[in-house]
């Protein structure tokens, strides 16, 4: 602890920040969406309908326009929930502008707007963007508008600037998003490690919970500021549940049933949002001003079916139990009271009468995932308004999900789990009947919708642990830790037997090389080798050559990362390390380091000469996350296919390749060659292989023959799902024949 | 999931018998331990305390006895909790014996027997160890007096008796015996992540949290199926909590200082304990009477003090706020009632009075525990009974561990911290006082009892994340979830400033060698090469030879897996890859595949020729966690040291080392060799060289230079704290000389 106490100050900063951030956030849409509530109440109790309708049109259609203009014209990067893409950044590919101040500043203003316009959609999402956002530049600096200016640029930190430590800041702010988000400490950092599986330190763990910690306590701290004044006293869990309902045999075989039906639901989501999005991508984004529209047409359906739905719906009693003499209090509600606060007379004006669908849909998504995971109301809801509360916010949540407006889909995913367990338990309920005894008190559909917010959104998400976690720190329910486990494993079964999960959709729909914890493949990895996979047009660059000749080999690829070959007395080629482009690039920038040597050692493969070409394709090699000291501090903005970063530089370079005296003047890598790259034999298992890619998190392997030549490299690209799979097939043809 | 159903299904049975051997322990316990104080209270009520004292004496000590017996006469390995061996285990040393069918047999009884002698110390700790020999057992078949004799040798789980899943099982093993001790399955599985931290996949989390579900669930059937005799409604946690208590801001402030508590208690214990164990491992283990009496004797201590400590207290009265007049009721209890049941009067017959120290030593821990923890009971126990408790039951559990019976240190370690953390909530009642509104409820000492018993294990630990959710598993606390990870925070990073873990030291005293998530020493690795620590003896073996070459190659050394060289045209002698040496052993065994090539390749270094010389030292070198197919069923009960098995298989080598013959008959191993090992340069960073080594859980890394030639090897004992301690010592003082 005491060599790294930076670490710890930058950990407890990033959660500090987080937390500040996540409680103003919280705060000012809660702010926003009070003070629209307010006014339509008005008009609602004057039965104005009609202006009233009128009103919170116009202000949810502008609210989501706002939203998605911030986006499209401010950042686009900072669209979206941005979770896929900080998943396909822990899993070390490298994305542009998404951790910048400008996306931090655009998401927060998109998401306020997108949320308090009522979209079906959540900030928590979002929040853990900002939060990975925040890790980013707290500990790297700020940068404005391309270029670093490095405010607060304190030289205590400036250790922490290399790219290692910049993604474990990252991790850790993205764990303190979830954190702060779902007052959730452990599941945020449980949510980093499930998903960065592979990176893990137990040190990195510790340092992750303590920031976790931090940004939960700086969350509570200030929400019982802003609420009440004063620093007080920490709220419980953000959907608490008050009426513990013990577990029990019985209940896990209707448990089983709710989590296909969620895991069926879930994959079914995926499918359609993922058809949606591909649709999108085609007819909507290549047009600024069709992506600015659609929010705004979505929050005019939105709007108009939260307000018209209602009327569809007849008035219930709330207390028959009391009461039964009351009108309305058939059989069927004689045994129940709904003691609840927060029902929604709506046009229910009579005395003990309250519209169910009103209460579900003339609200936000926390209260009405409240109502629903409400214990002991068992008759609350009727199955109509249920179930059109789902056909509506399953298909219209299923379309917004992928707009520009920053918005999440975890409490989306929880409100369609929530009602689709609540019809369930509903279903359950109406076969056994409520029983007051020991023995059957979870035949509650309370009890159902949390079951099935475990289900769905395991089926969404594909978290196993974490998601236990997290539901048990949402809900402080602690005994049905069993039956929500069993969900979330029955729900991720039924899902993965269908569709990969959406966020992994999401991200082979961006086109990342994204690298999964195992490829998905039929075939045993163990009965191939890197050869069969590796890529074999290896660009090498010699210990020692002249000044020209370094140049030409950087102009005519684009690797981020070179073999180093030194030739021994047998004529062997033999591989020495890696070194970075830019760091070649650095050292024929500086005169200074040449030598004018008379017999340098002569290299055979001379590569062909050809400027234009490194400008086709970019690679977006990730760096060895590992790190290795930086000779300079690489922007990572720069366009790897350009040589130079600006035109002077340029001029520099073509001047190296030009002129005829640099065909004269050597230099040497070896003071700058990474030496400790990994090397490993064409006959090293592919799983083996892989397994030691995405463990260490490399970027890329060489491949040398037992006389330690350089035969091949792998990279990240050639280890995707797509490419495995397409390569094991040639292998397959060709033995075929 | 379809590729690996066999082991989903392994998993399952894991889990179920792992959470049926849980709760028929806790129940066998349960029986005794109640006959045990029924025939007690019998007497006490007949107040003849001389025969109680006797019988309670007699009880324990017979009971002690048998447990101690058990262990040292049936199989030594079960002594203990045996933690220490499974970190040693899934950190990557063979420990032989421990996870056999017999330790699990003893651990059994000498559990029962020890924890019903009411010797201080719990069954949390054996339940794990017996958990991951049930996983052991399970997947690789029972072993019988040392032979294996593969009984349930089913055809279906062939497939899993391998190096790489027997771990894996034993892992969810161990977890699956936190979930069913703690009735905590996600604190199972973290558990096991925290500890193992090194090899873990997504998808062995994904296998282990089904385990460690189905145990929990088969935990809690089978209690309900023993106590109400139906398998019927599932009981709550261990130390269940009814009264929550919100957390609130200036709670931390003493939280803080109950954390520095804690951890330094830790720290106290930890050293005392460690210096016990020392002095027990020269004076007491070499005696087996001495070994046997020991436990003995404790108990007769134990019981004394249980029986007399109660006498020098005063008796306290219970209902002094609904009834201030009753005798015993000063002004200090007159704001407070005793509510809680299950109060011990002992002497103080009195309607309405109980003795505060027999409530806490004529018991359980388990029930002192609950009783410690519990809510609004502010003067239940005085300041008094508490200290006496705490410096009793400190003094003489740091005894207790590392006796010959089969005790764990959790339920110690809870009580302990549950103690302290009372003593220093009475302080802070003492000072604020109690309060009835919503800011001061936290002013409660069973609340800080929870607190405090998070320090002291977070810093006897050193768990973080997992020992949170265990807490939160333990009470169904989740209200306090930010002050117990604070108390952990705290506990651990007070605790690591004094002394490492409790865990570590006792591995430590085993001479396991063990390497921690990153070496104990001041500089930084990166500034080292692995030539520095590497071992340069390096014995080779040709890739093909002599029968007789090969047969003295393996009897001149010990290792147990030798790197395979082939010697090219240029005269390098080139690294292929790795042979174990019990392929080699085989391979000699088989006359068929012995060729007679008249050509073969010479090899260069002939290793001389010396019998005796492998007996000496065994390396308990573990196999390459991520194993390479098996040629043969490896026994591990092999000692390494022995050329063969069998006194005919020597004779057969002995065969092969003298036999002209064998000198013209040739081998090659080449299709036996492992293509897929690692090795790097002696120039790869020693960090990064340690990295590797601990996340791909490997036990050797070859060196080879840049012809490939083997230089060195790196193997797990290179890596040990102690050895990169001395080899960098040495290196420092070269340059200083």
């Amino acid at each position: 602890i005491k060599r790294e106490w930076d670490h710890w100050v930058m950990m407890g900063l990033i959660g500090f920040f987080v937390g500040m951030l996540g409680s103003t956030l919280k705060l000012v849409i809660e702010k926003i969406v009070e003070s629209k509530f307010h006014h339509i109440t008005i008009l609602l109790k004057k039965e104005a309908f009609g202006l009233m309708w009128f009103l919170a049109i116009a202000m949810s259609m502008s609210l989501a326009l706002a939203s998605a203009v911030v986006v499209v014209y401010g950042e686009p990067a900072a669209a979206g929930s941005g979770i896929p893409d900080i998943m396909a950044y822990l899993n070390g590919i490298s994305i542009r502008k998404i951790f910048g101040s400008k996306a931090l500043v655009v998401k927060f203003f998109s998401c306020v707007f997108a949320v308090s316009a009522g979209l079906y959609g959540g900030q928590e999402g979002p929040m853990i963007h900002m939060g990975s956002a925040i890790g980013k530049i707290l500990s790297q600096g700020v940068s404005f508008s391309g270029k670093y200016s490095k405010i607060p640029d304190f030289i205590l930190f400036k250790r922490l600037r290399n790219m290692y430590d910049r993604r474990n800041f990252i991790s850790a702010g993205a764990a303190a998003g979830v954190a702060s988000a779902f007052t959730a400490p452990v599941g945020g950092l449980l949510f980093v490690l499930e998903e960065i599986s592979s990176f893990w330190t137990h040190k990195l763990a510790w340092q992750i919970f303590f920031c976790c910690g931090v940004a939960s306590f700086t969350t509570q701290a200030f929400t019982s500021l802003y609420r009440t004044g004063s620093l007080g006293s920490f709220s419980r869990a953000a959907f608490n549940i008050d009426q513990a309902i013990n577990s029990q045999l019985t209940m896990f075989l209707p448990t089983v049933g709710v989590g296909i039906m969620g895991g069926l639901f879930a994959a079914l989501f995926t499918w359609a949002n993922l058809n949606i999005c591909k649709w999108r991508n085609r007819n909507i984004v290549p047009r600024p001003w069709a992506r600015i529209a659609e929010p705004a047409v979505v929050a005019f359906l939105t709007t108009t079916l939260a307000v018209l739905i209602p009327y569809l719906f007849e008035c219930m009693p709330t207390r028959c139990k009391k009461d039964p003499s009351l009108p309305g209090c058939t059989p069927r509600y004689a045994s129940s009271d709904v003691p609840e606060e927060g029902l929604m007379q709506y046009t229910c004006q009579a005395e003990g009468m309250y519209n169910p669908a009103a209460t579900l849909f003339f609200t936000t998504g926390d209260r009405t995932i409240e109502h629903l995971l409400s214990r002991n109301t068992h008759y609350m809801f009727d199955y109509g308004s249920l179930i059109t509360l789902f056909v509506v916010y399953f298909s219209l949540c299923c379309y917004t999900m992928g707009m520009a407006p920053a918005l999440g889909s975890m409490v989306p995913a929880l409100l369609i789990g929530s009602v689709l367990g609540r019809i369930a338990g509903l279903g359950v309920t109406d076969i056994v009947g409520i029983h007051e005894g020991e023995e059957l008190t979870w035949v509650d559909p309370g009890g159902f919708a949390l079951i099935g917010a475990a289900a769905f959104f395991g089926g969404l998400t594909r978290l196993t642990f974490t998601l236990a976690v997290v539901m048990i720190e949402l809900t402080d329910e602690t005994h049905f830790l069993l039956p929500i486990m069993t969900a979330v494993m029955v729900g991720k079964w039924t899902a993965d037997l269908l569709i990969d999960s959406l966020y992994h959709k999401l991200i082979d729909l961006k086109c990342f090389p994204f690298l999964s914890d195992e490829p998905h493949v039929e075939e045993c990895l163990d009965l191939y080798t890197v050869e069969d996979v590796m890529g074999r047009d290896v660009v090498t660059i010699p210990e020692i050559g002249s000044v020209a000749l370094m140049a030409h080999i950087l102009a005519s690829c684009n690797h981020r990362a070179l073999p180093v070959v030194e030739v021994t007395e047998n004529g062997n080629e033999v591989f020495k390390g890696i070194i970075l482009r830019s760091h070649v690039f650095s050292i024929l920038a500086k005169e200074s380091l040449f030598l004018e040597e008379d017999n340098p050692v002569v290299v055979s493969k001379s590569p062909s000469f050809s400027m234009g070409e490194g400008e086709e394709g970019v690679t977006n090699l990730h760096m060895e996350a590992l790190g290795i000291a930086e000779l300079v501090n690489l922007d990572d903005k720069m366009p790897v296919t350009l040589l130079a970063k600006t035109e002077g530089e340029r001029k520099v370079m073509l001047g190296r390749l030009q002129a005829a005296e640099y065909h004269r003047r050597f230099v040497t890598l070896a003071p700058y060659i990474d030496q400790s790259s990994y090397r490993i034999a064409p006959t090293f298992s592919l799983e083996r292989g892989f397994n030691l890619f995405r463990t260490m998190g490399l970027s890329h392997i060489t491949v040398v023959d037992q006389n330690n030549e350089v035969v091949g490299i792998v990279s990240r690209k050639d280890l995707t799902n797509m490419n495995i799979y397409r390569k094991l097939e040639e292998i397959q043809e060709r033995t075929d024949e």
